[in-house]
């Protein structure tokens, strides 16, 4: 039944620290936080690279106080500005651009790899770090969307462990901790319901990127965020905890759970839930990944639920966000079509932050892309890359014309 | 930090089937659920003995289904009469009162007692269970609640096994499975809050024992209804779990939780909860215990979360329901006041349901029993029931001057 992507990281590795982690995407909200849990427990870490993609100041910042011997950058600029920023006694290496993380994501001196890129680009470099074999702590999901099947026949032959960041499956984890997978009926992803939960699709038609930005429990970046309101993200997750758990989608089931407080579900074959809940605070569940499997303070205060307030839960609206059924639409049809889904996903959120289409040309751009294409299956990293590639020109040139 | 009462069952044990059972209290609420568990599954179990105390019309029936090779009665009358009862071709074995249940709970050819007698008197069968090495699936909370201590030291030196079949202990054992037991911060266990739960006092002194009677969630015997209705099943669970896993009482902790859906939670070191929610009904706790660790259908609807409503959680009122903090109390002050505490109960329940004294009378009394209480601690099963005995006799001479 449930056959989890890899085998959990060996008794040897559990008990190794301190652990060097490579962490990709240092200047983001998961890379910030990241560093928040490291700092908490410098005795359990060492920082060997730090990449952080276009924010040269807190990269910059970051590098001063971690001093890894190794840094990376998205552009060759970038990587002059840095380099301009730092003190004559701290010469790291820094490389730049998407081989360059793949290179950090493959260090032999390191042991975890958090990868939290943002969006498609972070493919490349998860796929490096599987390849390589290492215990991969996964907060970008575009990496399971893109290549999950090719991914989970990475790790599996190298011995590289996927442990899941996203706080719904990291949930379903916890969830599943000591218990025979052959009895899981199913998992159950909460989604927030984002700022729009309640409205219909004319009232979405009209939102403006500033209402879609606020969400109303988590701080995250802006193309999460989008992705939350109109619920792709929580149809990306169905299909990264397709791939994680090996369930197929009818096993996957989505729930609206407003506060963001019960985390995710696993239901058992009694038809017994077991649910994490906690304070909704991403640096709880990078602290159980990098962590794991010890379970540490992460200095997050502990979730009261006597004064948290009702938790109540409902089935999604499923006309006024068509994305998750979109995800859905996408899995075990091949690997053609999730690399669409998202590739369109990201080109039409784009679009919507820069005020170029309406909130609902995102569902009705990647329906579209969808019905289009006729391309073949990727069978490699550079298939994906292009058929990404030639959907982002295709949505792009749709986007010009609305 | 938190240590199970006992190992778990050896894996020998875990894959060994039909099981055979020996269940005490078939004729209650509990034994009922039980015999349906077993009848979904007939592959799993033998049924070995049924013990029913008073009710011999069901037992009856329940021994003619069943045919099991042994029966035990309270008493010689009620031998008599279920003997009547049974035809020619089915002459088992009819054991009587509580040496009768001991020698059940011990038969060489059971692997496993489900042990649900009603109050005190179901100590001894669970002490010669413990003694004899058995699975003990415990239902009988008043068992640990009177030698928690020593039943621990018997089950350590016998190789028996405790399994929790009380829902929320059972949600607290299934929220530790595959975890780190020194990654345990606190239990929580969760209370219906009853029939008067924000009542205050003044109203309280004046239920009757059909209000008392009327709980919202569960359906259960009387004795425990009232207990639910005091709390001082709370209470009671609470001195179980100190004993079951290893905790002061600073460490477990009791919400309120009208709905009765999650049924308990364990707070981990970082904050995070695991909770374990289900349909209300004891089939799944007692299924989860004998089935251990299969996990089948049990007959029982899932939890829809997306029609069950708003889950709540408040903090106990400990003014109008001090039988919580009664119960607190005792623990860590010796075997002395948890046997006075529950002796002290039992009488003023019955007394409550007969109509002799009011609801709020339920706690004076056991709180003067505890100050009263100058017995040394027990240290034998039947230094326990004389102190039992005793103090049931003092409450009642208190109760007949009212």
């Amino acid at each position: 039944m449930l056959q989890y992507i890899t085998a959990l990281p060996s008794p040897a590795w559990e008990q190794t620290f301190p652990r060097s982690v490579v962490l990709l995407g240092s200047t983001g909200s998961i890379g910030v936080s990241t560093l928040r849990i490291i700092e908490r427990h410098p005795d359990l870490f060492t920082v060997t690279a730090l990449a952080g993609g276009r924010n040269i100041e807190r990269l910059t910042e970051q590098a001063l106080r971690w001093r890894p011997p190794y840094l990376g950058v998205q552009t060759e600029e970038g990587r002059a500005a840095l380099c301009a920023n730092l003190p004559a006694d701290y010469r790291p290496e820094i490389v730049a651009g998407p081989q360059g993380y793949a290179a950090l994501a493959a260090l032999p001196e390191a042991s975890t790899v958090l990868s939290a890129q943002m969006g498609a680009a972070g493919l490349r470099a998860t796929w490096a770090a599987a390849r390589a074999g290492k215990v991969i702590c996964l907060a970008n999901k575009e990496s399971l969307v893109l290549a999950g099947a090719m991914l989970r026949d990475l790790c599996t032959r190298s011995g590289a462990v996927i442990l899941p960041v996203d706080s719904e499956h990291n949930a379903i984890f916890q969830g599943l901790q000591g218990r025979d997978p052959a009895t899981v009926k199913r998992i159950i992803l909460t989604a927030s319901g984002g700022p729009f939960r309640g409205k219909d699709r004319a009232f979405l038609a009209t939102v403006t990127p500033q209402q879609a930005l606020k969400h109303p429990n988590w701080s995250m970046g802006a193309k999460i965020t989008i992705d939350s309101a109109s619920m792709m993200n929580k149809g990306l997750e169905v299909i990264e905890a397709h791939h994680l758990y090996g369930l197929p989608p009818e096993r996957i089931g989505v729930l609206v759970h407003p506060q963001s407080l019960v985390h995710s579900l696993v239901e058992y074959a009694d038809g017994s839930l077991m649910a994490q809940a906690g304070t909704p605070d991403m640096r709880l569940p990078i602290a159980y990944c990098l962590e794991w499997p010890l379970c540490l303070d992460a200095g997050v205060p502990p979730l009261d639920l006597a004064g948290a307030g009702a938790l109540t839960f409902e089935e999604p609206d499923l006309l006024s966000f068509p994305c998750l059924d979109l995800a859905r639409r996408t899995i075990g049809s091949g690997t053609a079509l999730p690399v669409t889904l998202n590739a369109a996903n990201e080109v039409a959120v784009a679009a919507f932050l820069a005020g170029r289409i309406g909130f609902m040309d995102i569902p009705d751009l990647i329906a579209r892309a969808l019905d289009a294409c006729a391309a073949p299956d990727p069978v490699s990293l550079e298939d994906i890359e292009a058929l990404d590639h030639e959907t982002r020109l295709r949505v792009g040139r749709w986007i010009e014309k609305v």
